[in-house]
């Protein structure tokens, strides 16, 4: 298995838009309706701000937009940006087999890229689908073992993705895809002890930014070590105990990963899901009054609780990893979105108080993306309810309409009605839109671009 | 154990220049001029050119010289271009106890830093005595298995010491410095297997970048991890087996990793260096007529037979780690320097006839600085030789008047004498400079001065 590097590049380099199935290709517009929005909530955030104000004063000319934000940069720091931007709510996609955040790192360099080369509609989705292709593949070749070691998996596949996918819309050669792949291996990095920190994000703006220079670079014919995956010194063996090559090459253009990606109805830790549903469900079933409320009993797959068994949240970042705040802001608003994972909520004293009242226990007969609630109010009335699979789950998508609703509610941090509406119309026409860089720059509120 | 980055933080926020005795002064210097030596040499290089062009387009403002060269370009692509430009020539400096190149990553980004903060000479050796001692603690926290399993040391220990040297220029307080250490931990990156191409370089030109960029992130109050180095999740758990966390801590300031830094007479393997040294003593002290040589028998450490035993080197990055080569170019050619070990002489008949003439074997009672060469000559006349010590090691070392003339060797790739001259007297007079970047401004060319 000497040839894994360029075998995936000659895959890349050959493949046409005309081998993608017609669900996949859908599935990847479903994917950049889910990426861009999250980057609209996002990118007001001060990791972005910080990152921006460090580092403006040392980027290049005007050529790419940052995303719903007025400031233009070099495509380079714009792909940096645009994923820290849709990454730091932790709305993005899951590729559920890794946990791999897939869009983020590929979309993010690409969109960049692309305004840049002013590159369709299809060729963006097309080196898109290949980016999401390429990293998922690394991904799924690695065992476990590499994200429970420390490995912030989205950064170290990520990488790939951003490389092949900007690769592919600069029509690297087959001998340049091989180089690109070996410039992002010798790039990738990312720790999960990051997790909790303005870095976290970083290590995957850092993925996207060094993958569009493996490829940049590749196209000058910058070289590389042509077994980059594969070598003895190689990624897979480096960063990893064990690597299964064969996943990587097997069967490719025959199954698509986008098809096993998932979308969060909820900006939390995903196993909190299945919670979230039965709390929404019940409460307006039943039109419960919250004051009533005297016992919240959640039964869970174990790993929810290893995860995110957290009753005492200080943060709304903690918020985000505690099962018991997220069934709390359940039932008490009504809605579980960004706002509940904001520090406000957490600290609300209502919240603090329906969140004592919340016990968690695990029961390996629970499947993770399933959740047993019951609640017990006062004068001994009590409900219950079994979800079987959690929204946003593979049996239970969030449908087009479902992804339609998030974005908008997203976009509503930058841009009004008719601007969101807009770009959601500009997404679903990609396939056939003459210059994806529209997307990019429509996303600038307008009283932005006025005052550029 | 759980306090090792903000320790290793504190004691550099917490230097002066007046804690740093007078041989370590005198020794940054000694590095400086090695290291500028090296970019002059290297910055012609296609590989400095073809990474130029591919991210030209991209960079901003023109804030920092690139040595050697007439381009300017922002700060961060500068740190990258110059750390390629002084590894390319593999005749950087060594800290042998770990094998790093510790000046390029740290020197490569803190030049650019410098220049466009106008930064005084001793501010600069200062925060680069502190960037050299961070990178090589954490070199020997690691075991040798961390550079044997694949990870290219110089540049994952690398980003480290870039940081802490372009922090202190930014003079970052304690928390910021943790901080730019956890930025800089997640991510170390760089892979062994790309010795042998381009992508090599590259792998210290990202480390000396990105370790400026944590600079510059922890400077707006990035944050990150907190436990950067030492956490279960950190860099010393995931990217190494073992790591000796009291390595890195211990008696910080009582002792100086420049201290056991060595230069390279010769532009190969270190391993090859006494080898070349008996061969160039015996041409001399014998006048040996190569046209007489029967035959060349080397005796030397085991380790120099399995990492540079190649009787047939095909290109001139092959004849860096060619034992046999190596002794042909000093007893063909009087001198090894980096003409010798380009593509023509490696094919050059004459050379590979001699080489063909050359035989070595392994001794473990040979040590690795040490080397025994023995000559025969038509007629049976032969000379032997023992080399104890290595030009260059430890027991050794270059002298000043040595590194000065490596140095004026090597600039002669760009400047004239005049030029190279004045340019060795600003690195001499570095403690007192009033603007460290003038060096960097000094080291273009005056005809390339006179076209910008």
């Amino acid at each position: 298995m000497g040839d894994v590097t360029r075998r995936l590049a000659r895959f890349i380099v050959d493949s046409h838009w005309s081998d993608v199935a017609a669900p996949v290709r859908h599935e990847a517009v479903r994917a950049v309706v889910n990426w861009l929005g999250c980057a609209l909530g996002g990118c007001r955030d001060e990791t972005v701000s910080i990152a921006l104000a460090a580092l403006r004063e040392f980027a290049g000319p005007p050529q790419a937009a940052l995303l719903g934000r007025p400031e233009r940069l070099d495509i380079l720091n714009a792909a940096l940006i645009n994923a820290i931007s849709s990454n730091i709510l932790d709305f993005d996609d899951t590729h559920l087999r890794t946990v791999i955040h897939p869009t983020v790192p590929v979309a993010s360099a690409l969109t960049a890229l692309a305004e840049h080369k002013a590159a369709g509609g299809a060729e963006f989705l097309h080196a898109l689908v290949l980016g999401i292709e390429t990293e998922c593949r690394i991904g799924i070749a690695l065992p476990p073992e590499h994200y429970a070691r420390g490995w912030h998996i989205t950064a170290t596949c990520g990488v790939f993705g951003a490389a092949a996918a900007c690769g592919k819309l600069l029509r690297l050669d087959e001998q340049q895809m091989t180089w690109a792949l070996g410039i992002a291996a010798t790039q990738a990095a990312g720790l999960t002890e990051m997790l909790g920190s303005m870095a976290k994000s970083y290590n995957i703006g850092h993925a996207a930014r060094s993958g569009l220079v493996a490829a940049l670079l590749a196209a000058r014919n910058f070289t590389s070590s042509e077994q980059g995956i594969e070598a003895p010194r190689g990624f897979g063996r480096v960063l990893s105990e064990r690597c299964d090559f064969g996943a990587i090459v097997d069967g490719l253009g025959a199954s698509w990963a986008l098809t096993q990606n998932a979308y969060k109805p909820y900006p939390c830790g995903i196993v909190i899901h299945p919670v979230i549903d039965a709390c929404l469900q019940l409460r307006n079933r039943h039109r419960i009054d919250p004051a009533q409320i005297v016992r919240v009993v959640l039964r869970v797959n174990p790993l929810a609780i290893q995860l995110t068994g957290n009753s005492a949240p200080r943060t709304g970042l903690e918020g985000k990893l505690s099962l018991q705040h997220s069934a709390a802001a359940a039932l008490l608003l009504g809605k579980v979105g960004v706002e509940q994972y904001g520090d406000a909520c957490v600290a609300d004293p209502r919240v603090a108080a329906l969140r004592g009242k919340v016990t968690a226990s695990g029961d390996a007969g629970v499947g993770k993306e399933q959740a047993q609630v019951r609640i017990d109010l006062a004068g001994g009335v009590h409900y219950e309810l079994f979800v079987p699979h959690a929204l946003g789950s593979l049996d239970n998508p969030l449908s087009d309409a479902d992804l339609d609703a998030k974005f908008r509610v997203l976009a509503h941090q930058v841009l009004d009605e008719n601007g969101a509406g807009r770009l959601l119309g500009l997404c679903h026409a990609l396939p056939t839109l003459p210059d994806s860089g529209a997307i990019a720059r429509e996303s600038a509120p307008s009283s932005y671009r006025e005052a550029l």
